[in-house]
Parts: structure tokens; C-alpha cells; sequence
């Protein structure tokens, strides 16, 4: 776990959106590569008893924005991240809390997509993430791109 | 508009699922192929102001799956519809109340999935879906399978 002050920060930039508010999520940890979120199976259960599809899709899209979004912070840099496109795999059905684990693609680096936006206000980032089930094994895995631009200072 | 009690009976079972309830939806069409979806920004609003890629996520699963539910329940058939895998391209953002509609994708078609789930127990359809630009054109698109398993009478 890196120092806590940007999770605190990410944290609350996670609750001051409405509908991430509602999903009661919290960041389970951080070691500068990966990022992990928690949230309640109660509050994100199906019709079937089981993690609802759209809570997969977006506690995965959340830890990955929030990956780019740590990068940014560790470099100083001021940037809006969007998510360009998604791929998701729903494995195995998740009765039990929803833990997702966010990473960069491993084709990728940080200090690459870092110069970039540094050079020219905008760079993409490739994020893998996934669900675990309780016993190990994974519920749902994810593929995203993620844009970065600058923000004007 | 076909007759409003299948709505009903989908809109109650979307409000039963906790995160679902929580995200304002309201059904604003179906023809018996297209089944559209609504609602408002301010509850799915992101850091950028506009809909978060993860409500959009959800919006458009929802009324994929909802379209399956309808075509079972028109078929008078009883089964668990689970979604398998999606994708999703984010191609503008959205600046106002989401509006989406999924229908079934261009190659398959409803008779072949409702006789197949009735000889094997089980049968998969691939829906397409969209969250539309006020002004005319797509803010995201969305394709996705579906599994439906009946369930033992």
C-alpha cells in the first residue's frame, strides 16, 4: 500500500459522482500497480441472487479509471479520462461480495503513456481487470481503453 | 405499444433489483422488437459532467436483457437469462438523460432462440444496443450475448 492520501482523494472523487455514491464501494488496496475495489453483494444483487452484470461493468470500468487516474496524480499531471471502448466476460456467476482488481495491459507502460500526454495533451491507456470469485478463480474479466486529455492549466 | 402488462411486470422486476432501483429507469417503448429504455442524467452523471461509462454500461444491458425477458415472456416460457460477454465502444459523451434501445443483432433471429431453449434448455442470443445523442446520432453502442436456461416447472 502506497501512501493513503491519494486513495483518500480518489475516494472521494469516486463518491462526489451520483451514481458511484449509491454503489458504496471502497478501495481495498493499492501497491502502486494494482487497484482494488470492494463493494456489497446486497447492494448490487440480481434477480438471480447473484452480482448484477451492470455492477461488474462498472465497479471494473471505476478500478480502472482509477488506475489512470493514480498514475496521473503520482506524475502532477491535471487530466479528464475517459473510457473509448470495453470488453467484458461474464465467466462465472458472483454470490459473494464484488472485489475487482485493476491493472495496466501488459503490452503497455506508465512512463511511456506519461510522455505522451506530456508531449501532446493526449495518450491512451490499455487497462485489464477482473472479478474474483471468493474461492479464487475469476467471475468476470474486462479490457478497456482509456483517453487521456490534458487539461488546459 | 403492445399491451402494457408485460411492462409492467418487467418494470417491477427491474425495480426488485437493488442496484437497479436506485438508477431511475423508466421503460419509454416497446414495439415487440425494440425495447427502449430512459433515464435521467443527474443520476448517472460522472466528474465531466456528462453519463458515466458505466451507467451507459448498465442502461444497455438492462434493456438487452429486458428484451430477452419479454420475448420468453411472450413465448410463455419460464427461464434464467444471464448475460456472457459485451462490448462496448463509448464514442461521444452524453450530455443528457440517457436514452437507449436494444433489439435482437441483424443474423439471428427470435422463433430459432425460443425453439431452441424449448428443445435443449437452453439457447443464447446476441443483442444489440445504443444510448442515443439528443440530437440524432449514437453516444455508445453495445453488443452482447445472452444465455437463457429454463428453469425447472
Amino acid at each position: 500500500m502506497t501512501d493513503a492520501e491519494p486513495l483518500q482523494r480518489l475516494l472521494a472523487h469516486y463518491r462526489s459522482m451520483p451514481p458511484v455514491a449509491v454503489m458504496d464501494l471502497r478501495i481495498a488496496g493499492y501497491d502502486g500497480a494494482r487497484l482494488r475495489l470492494q463493494a456489497p453483494l446486497e447492494r448490487h444483487v440480481n434477480d438471480k441472487g447473484c452480482a448484477f452484470g451492470g455492477s461488474l461493468a462498472s465497479m471494473m470500468t471505476l478500478a480502472s479509471w482509477g488506475l489512470v487516474w493514480l498514475q496521473l496524480e503520482a506524475a502532477g499531471l491535471e487530466a479528464d479520462i475517459f473510457v473509448a471502448d470495453s470488453q467484458i466476460r461474464y465467466l462465472a456467476p458472483l454470490y459473494a461480495d464484488l472485489q475487482v482488481e485493476a491493472e495496466l495491459a501488459p503490452d503497455a507502460d506508465w512512463p511511456t503513456f506519461i510522455a505522451t500526454l506530456r508531449q501532446r495533451g493526449r495518450a491512451r491507456a490499455s487497462v485489464i481487470a477482473r472479478a474474483g470469485l471468493p474461492g479464487g478463480g475469476v467471475a468476470s474479466d474486462f479490457t478497456a481503453r482509456f483517453v487521456a486529455i490534458a487539461r488546459p492549466s
